[in-house]
């Protein structure tokens, strides 16, 4: 049973624009066991709209059209799936009065435009709107079932919740579970490599797919077909454990949570405190582990050190090594950690510098150059890193290996309880 | 002559990911004046890739394909491509001599997966790939024009830039030219009620349209029509001057710049630098103003005092202020922007201090409470706000707050030159 979103209006065509209401949709959907195979945006023009409803019946039997159901000049979704399907538009009266009462309450007269929502399409069940004046529509047509729903999210996601979701529930066949693995610190290609013995061994309903991002990769693992729950999710443990044996190193998370969740995870797991150094990545670590509820337990702080003289007055970084080695040396990302760490009183100093670009790349200190440092009681670990593509990749790059070089060293110890 | 976006990818249909790539294509298919009718988004199924192509190739004459060109098992959309057009694949040997340097340059051996990425559409040119190993097609079927593309944005950009809009240029008509305007520190109701009368005021061939989330806020004018360019230009100019009559206060671009862009131009400008004490933020506003190439030049640090020991030893804000008065406070932010505007030496002192949530949140000091100080050589203002949202839009809304109290504090004098 193919299903299809198709979301109209001309804006969701611009460069600014995204339709961020089939992401809703989608978690919906997979939650009952149902997969979305195609996606389709189309503007507010008759013919493309209408040639994108035939496209639609003729490959998907489940098909869930959103926008174009307002009371504006462009909104025109109703009338072209009339047209398509060749039925008629019907007056409602209870939708009249509906809508009627609806601007009552505000102390407006209901305006002329919007009674073109009281037109139902022959043959269709209303689904009430109570957030907005377009109701939605549910219909069948030959073996399809189509869903016409509205565009604005605080209207369209309870409508779908309260009912198209139990509509769809009787439909709804099997089960669908999904896991994301999360890595970082290989590329694609090796991971694809490492991978190719686990394709092998991949259990019949159960489909992989790899994304790779720099600096991220991801595994997921999707199992579709028929319940119990229990047996697919044994079958998950599996395959997760295969792969789990090939790339252990570079996973760290098995539960689609960001590195710095997990990072921060375990310092409060450990009882742990954290300060950063950062020089290139500018705030980023800082941003990105802040951005985790409650993480005040355990981030001290961060120095955003751009300057020489920041990294030495704020955490005693010597000037004499500044000019002697640069500030992105190894030396420099050294005497960062253990400033850090100690001028703040953390468990654990994080310190970060190198060349970030487009531009101050030289031939021995190219652009993509980072040295990462971390000081723990235990002394000081330094990484030289190359990392490619532009400014912005390069700051996640160094944040990500960053906060993976802290939760390397934290699972070291709890390694000998798995 | 109708275009169309085809983005592949199995991910691309999950809750968790949305193809961006189609918003840069579609601001540069504009910028030569051409629309785009259809966007696409396809898993990686044989079968409804195939059925998505054949539609396409029925209504559109231009296509752009992107995603499914890397080196793993569910990458196809080359093959897939070939076979509904029913042409063969063909062996480059320079491709391969060429993916083969790029894996030696980084020192490793190319992997027998990359190996497919060597043959080519029959009849295709090849657009060449300085960022990946994937190189992207170019190819005419009937009277349709298919450019097949990579799907990371590093790859898929420089690739799209410089290889595809050329071959564009040559094939379109008519002009549209686009301005965005940006703004922050309004609601979208507020604007929507000073745009009114400027609706009025429109010329043909302009459209308007407007976008808002939670801090900034766009306006983008496009024309689209015959040319010359420069009348075209004189049109947007004037309408341009209109809404910045109406909406001058809020107005922080007029070329779609970031405000650090804007805010860092400015400094530069005024031969000013800036260091940042950020609480709520977390290193946001030191990640945005390093965000920008050449910041180095008056960004030179940001304290992420997260506790109030930080805020203490690196700013000397007094504890007993912190103890009498909370982090959260006026005289808190006061007292950071005065401490890291003498501890760092900069021209201006920039603070930040509130409860981004979603927890910490009291009656008298709720979620979203945020005070924003900015200390310069005449003194410091300090700014009260209470913004909504969750974690991530407070930690967004007062950065951007922030920056903009930097621009507004370095726009005042140069008014006098306007």
């Amino acid at each position: 049973m193919k299903t299809e979103i198709i979301a109209v209006g001309s804006e969701l065509l611009t460069p600014d624009f995204q339709d961020t209401n089939s992401l809703f949709l989608t978690a919906g959907l997979n939650s009952i066991g149902l997969d979305v195979s195609f996606k389709t945006v189309v503007g507010d023009d008759e013919r493309d709209l209408a040639r994108v409803l035939r496209t639609a019946l003729g490959r998907s039997r489940l098909i869930f059209c959103m926008g174009g159901l307002g009371p504006t000049e462009d909104d025109r979704t109703r009338e072209i799936l009339a047209k398509t399907l060749g039925r008629k538009l019907v007056y409602h009266k209870d939708i009249h009065a509906r809508i009627r009462e609806r601007f009552r309450r505000r102390g407006i007269a209901m305006p002329a435009s919007n009674l073109k929502q009281c037109y139902v399409i022959e043959g269709a069940e209303v689904l009430d709107n109570p957030n907005g004046t377009a109701p939605g529509l549910w219909l069948n047509k030959a073996r399809c079932k189509v869903a016409l729903l509205p565009g604005p999210p605080r209207e369209i996601r309870p409508m779908f919740e309260n009912q198209v979701l139990p509509r769809l529930a009787a439909l709804g066949r099997g089960l669908m579970v999904r896991r994301v693995m999360r890595l970082t610190g290989l590329g694609e290609s090796a991971m694809e490599t490492l991978m190719k013995p686990v394709y092998a061994s991949v259990p019949p309903g159960v489909t992989v797919t790899t994304l790779a991002s720099p600096g991220d990769l991801s595994i997921r693992l999707t199992y579709k077909g028929a319940g119990p729950r229990a047996a697919a999710e044994a079958l998950l443990d599996g395959l997760e454990r295969t792969i789990g044996n090939a790339l252990a190193p570079w996973i760290y998370s098995r539960e689609g949570d960001t590195l710095e969740t997990v990072v921060g995870a375990l310092l409060k797991e450990n009882g742990k405190t954290i300060a950063c150094a950062e020089s290139c990545t500018g705030g980023l670590i800082g941003h990105r582990l802040t951005g985790v509820p409650g993480s005040s337990a355990y981030f001290l702080e961060s120095a955003v050190v751009y300057s020489n003289r920041a990294k030495t007055r704020r955490l005693g970084v010597p000037g004499t090594l500044l000019t002697r080695c640069g500030a992105v040396s190894a030396a420099a990302a050294r005497a960062m950690a253990i400033g850090i760490r100690k001028t703040s009183g953390a468990d654990l100093g994080l310190a970060v510098t190198g060349v970030a670009g487009p531009d101050g790349g030289t031939a021995r200190k190219p652009v993509g150059l980072v040295y990462i440092a971390l000081a723990h009681a235990q002394g000081v670990a330094v990484h030289r890193n190359l990392f490619f593509g532009g400014r912005a990749q390069v700051k996640f790059q160094s944040s990500q290996k960053a906060l993976d070089v802290v939760r390397k060293s934290l699972t070291k110890r709890s390694k000998k309880v798995l």
